[in-house]
């Protein structure tokens, strides 16, 4: 119900503006016991990090964070969890002009129709950094879900130009600043994304985000299916505008007998699967496959080519979004994915211990 | 956190299975003294009624629903809305086979995984016959959005083959067995469907659905984006497997010039839009345009084309799904998609009236 | 969120009226597997049923339960379980002046201030008759508990006068028409409650609810803990008016070392608890002891002597309140408690295993 | 669900321990637009502060709140209201032997028993200090309700000794140190906790708090009644054991012609009530009345007396309490009541505006 939380027995809240002071995730239902410290967080906040490359925002931000509740001689006691992260380069600039002039493709419009009001400062709680707290939630997440599971994600596709599934290696994603598993590809998105940044443009991008290790019956059928929560989750990520599970909208174009994936017996006597279009999940319940979803970034309408636009007072006018911001915000996109993907797996294998004591 | 229940502060429950004796839908928190009747609800049972031409299954269901509680003398009183309709034509046949074997592409081995065990009679609760409920259900939420809100589907894909979007039609959508809005479309639909039916195969789908008349301001920031409801909204739907806002896909190949939607000032004195590639959604936010929404649908996975599987002892096996199919469920998917958006557009109505009073 | 749905992780949803054609609960999150029918409900809506004594409503319902979704093959299939009750004694009167004329004590003029509207028919929603649905759901969260857990509710006073503890007999309570523990109480109250009805009056009670078995661990801090739990439960059911665990009230009044329960090993090597003054919860959890809850009912407002009251014109006026009534709303409330203490366990030990994986 | 949050439109979720290095509150739903600062929030967190009379613990803990998001300019902006008070007070004392011993009356071994696992510094998650953070979230609530409502309570029973109504003096609540108004009673409690307290031992209380200027119809059918909220939101404070609306446990005791409150036509036009009995609640939504609730507190079973109990390996041993605890926590459970009876009104202000549009 609440607007700013996601989950069930699994919960996180989180709070904070881009120019506050700091912002956070309160991480509650987690099981009791777990050894979690910092150290178990921090290198996922590293990896969704600003300032790292010349292709994400230049702000500079050490995203350190506090654990203030809920972990006593360094396990979980089942309690709230508490994650701060302070803000440290809020860098002081005006807002005058983003504070009446409407930003095409930014919230500004629909927050003040919505509210009537607005902290425009940095976009306010619209803005990405958000995804810092639930990153830190999801850390947590990982630490119940445990080693069994493992989650990762990459980029396929950036300023239109995918990848080849061909040239495929995990080990690349984390060579090249881009998140890409295809080293050729990596080379042409440098060149790409550095002539959209100087021509003062921005361009989009599809996340991959992969689940493995997950057990069959996870999830539940209608309202709470596995992949109608993964939609929720990734959705609710800035600048997304579609998700798709398994071969999603290529799934569409299949006949049925190309689509339904084959089972026969496995060598450690489960069913295995010949292929997996489905994604991992068939009815809203994890098979037991690897869960795959992908995700479209829109490019970052806060671009240094002038739009045309209105004022809050009604007026037409031009507008150019200087400041510090991603020319592609797919990049960071990865780790948070990743985050949402452990954040909606950690509920649902609660959710699902809790209805069948399995 | 209820597994069968959908909504916020406009809530509602779906029960039922393919071959119980009735299935229905409870709907809370509706408005009181809005005028009801089992004449507001029929006609958009109907429009997904099964066995109305040669591309659904023939199984014949009147769908007739009856209202049980919370309307008193013609008007809603606030309290719970039960909406019962009666399974007639559940076919005394022999499901030993699908008891024993997993259909590929069905739920069937999830649910043995997660359950442990499973009604194997027409797919038990994974039935598609559930959104008889929702629908049921949605039309309740039209009546509370009222008539300035219009919400359409059409088909927009089929078996691959997309409509062209210069043939765009809103009155051919009702005149063909498609809902689909490009005449030329549906012949070639109409062969390709029969092709695959008489090769006993499926066909994909995309639907494309479209609500306007949607005021700026409904939905709310981070975990309760309206278009985070909507994609959760759709991926519940039987055989979905990618949503879309706005360009979606599209808008990742864009520049960030290109997607930023430009405004002006709009003649009736509020900033009108020169595009909607963000789909009428801003920040998780309704803008005032159009909001526009496209599900992708799988092919059923229930053909006579033989599939390799297993069965629940674990032996290899081969299975061909007989009995009443929809070659293509893409296309009783459109009613269903109308019904989630208005579900969700009920609910962000109320919601965003109990923050805001506005 | 919903108004008409409780619990979390096993939750149910009820629905109807008091005139309606049926009224129902949909039981959500039930584990599957569960040997389930309706003669597992059955017995306990006979207990609550009208029209078994001269001090309860005259109205003849018979109050059979219809399982219409949610089991297979006599077995719980995890999927939500409809319950439905047909309303089958709506005995045709005139309700003209209860429409128009506000019954203090009762909850008209409330509605009219909520809804502007109101069903007036046998009170409508606010009528006891909801509890009929939430006893039948009840009964499917006795079966979630197991055998283990046993619970029992029983009068304890009536009228102002009490049991005295030192009669207390559980075989007592099924042999007089007040489920009193104490024989020569129920012959008193026997003879108050005549007399009470026959002068056109009613009666108050206190129902004293107990659940044996439950384990240490049930329950959570802070805002679902399990007393928090019990007492919205119990507060919702109709004509209840305060609330208490333990010694309740009572421990007001006690000083530290009386209110303290000692602990000592136990033979099976577990805690024994000396004293249970806290009434078999501490900080929201439960201790494995005994969990005790009182709940304190109002008289019925529908009586014979006239009361002042205004019409929905604001006129003044004075009204009776004929038609068949309880003369004592407390005694079917033994019933009805008890299923409430059922769902808030069911649900507690579900999250509980959720969370703890014990 | 969350274990830590509590309302739905208008929902709150607090977080940590007493000996952590903060706690804190997120006020999530707030209606935008309001004016809201520290100096808003501090009032309250300062009545309920400790360390001002010998009769509260004497632990020093400023709790001054800090605002870090949902606020810009003064106002608020509709996005969460994170809150946070610092610890400054922990003393650094040996812990050693709660760790191991289980205190009778605490949650020690509920949590045991629950999470394994345990906090023993201060009590943990199960402190009072929790209640500084709902504090805090209510001044927000209080806000949200506006002038037009007001909240206040007070101590109507100390030790089993009650107040004398016809001494009811509200100027009396704030003279004394133990929020009565009745100011011999209050003489008469300071001998009586000051004995108490010298022999080691401790004392309940019930606290009663009222609401003035609530409109009729707040609140909801069923299992959102606002007496059930309240119920839930007053056994949620730590140490309270009874909760009872208007005449409560008193109902029980009267004759249905003595508890209907009867109606007049009121001078401005709206029903008159000629008494309260019903505490301003019926069918679980609001009258117009004011909102009477009375809440039982045991007394604190932290006392120097020793008292039986076993270690966490199962040997018999004795405890004596020693640390800085208050001898009466019900004195302090008056500004918490107040806090969690406006947490619980906004919220079914937002509600009731949400489906009804007034």
């Amino acid at each position: 119900m609440s607007h700013n939380s996601f989950g069930h027995l699994f919960r996180f809240t989180t709070w904070g503006e881009s120019h506050g002071p700091a912002l956070g995730a309160v991480v509650d239902g987690c099981p009791p016991g777990l050894v979690l410290s910092e150290a178990d967080i921090q290198p996922f906040l590293d990896k969704r990090r600003p300032g790292t490359s010349r292709f994400t925002t230049q702000r500079q931000e050490p995203d350190a964070v506090e654990i203030l509740s809920g972990v006593h001689e360094g396990r979980t006691t089942g309690t709230p969890i508490s994650l701060m992260i302070r803000n440290v380069d809020q860098r002081s600039k005006d807002y005058s002009e983003v504070a009446v002039k409407y930003r095409p493709g930014h919230a500004d419009y629909a927050y003040d129709a919505k509210y009537g009001f607005r902290d425009p400062r940095g976009g306010g709680r619209s803005s990405a950094r958000e995804t810092a707290a639930r990153v830190a939630a999801g850390a947590v997440a990982r630490v119940v879900l445990g080693p069994g599971v493992s989650i990762s994600a990459c980029l396929v596709e950036l300023g239109g130009d995918a990848i080849d599934r061909a040239n495929f290696d995990v080990a690349e994603i984390g060579r090249n600043p881009f998140f890409c598993p295809d080293a050729k590809a990596a080379a042409r998105w440098e060149a790409a994304l550095d002539a959209a940044r100087k021509s003062g443009s921005s361009l989009g991008a599809v996340v991959e985000v992969v689940a493995n290790g997950v057990p069959a019956g996870w999830g539940a059928p209608i309202y709470h299916k596995l992949d109608g929560q993964l939609a929720a989750a990734m959705m609710s990520i800035n600048a997304v505008k579609g998700v798709e599970i398994g071969d999603g909208f290529g799934a569409a174009k299949l006949r049925g007998e190309e689509n339904a994936d084959a089972m026969r017996p496995g060598p450690d006597g489960r069913p295995m699967f010949l292929a997996n279009h489905a994604g991992g999940v068939a009815g809203g319940i994890s098979t037991g496959q690897p869960v795959v979803v992908r995700l479209a970034l829109k490019p970052t309408s806060s671009i240094l080519t002038p739009v045309q636009t209105v004022t809050q007072g009604g007026e037409a006018a031009e507008i150019v979004t200087k400041g510090r911001h991603d020319p592609c915000v797919g990049i960071r996109a990865a780790p948070v994915a990743e985050a949402m993907m452990a954040l909606v797996l950690a509920d649902a294998m609660l959710m699902h211990r809790g209805q069948t004591g399995r």
